[in-house]
């Protein structure tokens, strides 16, 4: 595990991490903690190292050159944890394929060494313009 | 905007204003501050509080009864900024409708008072169960 000087330099390699599809770098971000999560877009909550790991392998597994633009919309420090919320825009040059902007919260917490990333929860965005609970006509009146 | 003596009495009130819809009441959680944030399931970044509240007022719009069963997956408190993981099911009990559970990624803040909320970030799962970054075949490949 690394320890970075600020939870922008651990983002900062975590985003490189995920560039290079690197998973030993990309391990090296997160705090090697049994209470790390983290939620891939539409994906299911992953706890623990373990599962995390294992997500990043998957994903790794095309080693595609992979480009990550990050547009960071907010940074909130406290003592000891820290919070950034990102746009993620991922491009597959080779493959000429841009995805949709992603949004994503990274939490980051400070042990004695420095900052070590603790979740990561990134989700599509802009899929719905409204109210995101829909109410259907009660199930009674259809008969 | 009220202060809380711990995160979870604010996240307590925070699905409490939401079941009832109560705008005054959900808006009293949140922190008075332009860098709070907000992310619906697929919906886009509100940032601020009015942007906040219009959206709740949006969701809050169908004033039928609503149930939002919670369960917390993880917890972690620094000393001046904590969040919570949490699964959120909801339910409209006369629709008869239950929808999917929700993965939310909420985050409080401690100000001199006490606890307030300044992220909510709610997104749909386990709709993907493998890498989120489908690598398609190159373009050139396909002449």
């Amino acid at each position: 595990m690394a320890m970075f000087e600020s939870p922008q330099a651990a983002e900062k390699a975590f985003y490189s991490a995920f560039e290079q599809g690197d998973i030993e770098a990309m391990m090296s971000v997160w705090a090697a903690r049994a209470e790390i999560r983290c939620i891939h877009p539409l994906g299911s909550l992953l706890t623990g190292v373990s599962a995390v790991r294992a997500s990043w392998i998957e994903i790794f597994r095309n080693q595609v050159p992979r480009s990550v633009e990050i547009e960071r919309v907010s940074t909130v420090h406290g003592t000891d944890l820290a919070w950034h919320t990102v746009y993620e825009t991922i491009t597959l040059p080779l493959q000429r394929q841009r995805f949709p902007p992603l949004l994503a919260t990274n939490a980051y917490c400070r042990n004695s060494g420095g900052w070590v990333m603790v979740l990561h929860h990134a989700s599509p965005i802009g899929m719905v313009d409204t109210a995101p609970f829909e109410v259907r006509e009660p199930a009674a009146t259809r008969h």
